[in-house]
């Protein structure tokens, strides 16, 4: 049960942004350029790296919608996603991403942990700055929206279906497309 | 020496959003609403918790920036900072702000720390669901703010006056409004 009086139709994230909206808006935009915006790296390696910090966090609800959104970026490749939560150094992913989750898991743990080493190497391995700034950020703010879904309580469904019906959304509509059809019109609208 | 090439000119948070002023202003605008927006926690309050989360992450840029605007919103009151990055429970502040540090302290750890009983206690001490929610979410902002400024190793200068200076800065234009004399020209326009 939620620790405070969140919207109870509405699971994980979804929950907390209903009940706050004006900190929604910034959240959503942020994960949307992150995650979808230009870039060099697919959105389906963007939301690896998102699903992969979340595994790490431990946080239910946001590694199973990532790995939902990233699984339906990569035709449904369902098992990818768990190959590399469970051991992605093995994983069918290239070595330009293997050298930024190791920056991600580096973050995920406290950002003083990189070093000048993991980015030379993902230097070599043809990872740009941008690329390079864009994991370190990734990682950080899903330590911010992991923290956020379990430090209220919200509730985190297990139902499979669920999550993979709301990445194939996420995936062609987006993060903040998607927001307007759970968070209050006012807000939509803004 | 920071891990990418981030504008020389620019410490800490300053030079990493210099470099992708496309995630500065998510980033701006999410500070801006948690720590200045309409709340019934005072801004010196929110700037608090946002500084002792810094100080649980040991991240010296954060810590010193949103220490000195705690205390530019708080008469300038220096000690009262320190006091609470030190030994809260034993410093001057309200009751309700020490349980809703203990919060703060439990989502810095991992969001599921937070129990039931915190919440009740908060609610004992008079804190509304909202500032529960806030509460939460600045503590897990500040675990994504810290972990980019400490994961890109931005220069963090020790000049305490140049912290001070900005506090005051920021204190009284906020963090939008300042963030527009140090992003590119493109961005501020937006």
């Amino acid at each position: 049960m939620p620790h405070i009086a969140l919207p109870p139709d509405q699971p994980g994230i979804r929950g907390a942004m209903a009940f706050r909206p004006e900190t929604a808006k910034p959240l959503n935009e942020l994960v949307e350029i992150l995650l979808r915006g230009p870039n060099t790296l697919t959105p389906g390696e963007r939301e690896l790296i998102a699903t992969y910090v979340s595994y790490l966090n431990d946080c239910h609800y946001c590694q199973s919608c990532h790995g939902a959104v990233a699984a339906a970026h990569l035709d449904g490749d369902e098992d990818l996603v768990k190959h590399v939560k469970a051991d992605f150094h093995h994983a069918a992913i290239s070595d330009k991403l293997k050298v930024l989750l190791v920056i991600a898991a580096k973050v995920q743990k406290g950002g003083k942990n990189v070093t000048a080493e993991d980015v030379a190497n993902a230097r070599k391995h043809g990872a740009t700055d941008l690329e390079i700034h864009d994991t370190v950020l990734i990682s950080a703010a899903f330590c911010m929206y992991n923290r956020y879904v379990d430090g209220l309580g919200t509730t985190q469904p297990c139902d499979e279906a669920m999550y993979r019906e709301r990445g194939k959304m996420v995936a062609r509509d987006g993060y903040v497309a998607v927001s307007k059809t759970y968070l209050p019109e006012t807000t939509a609208a803004r």
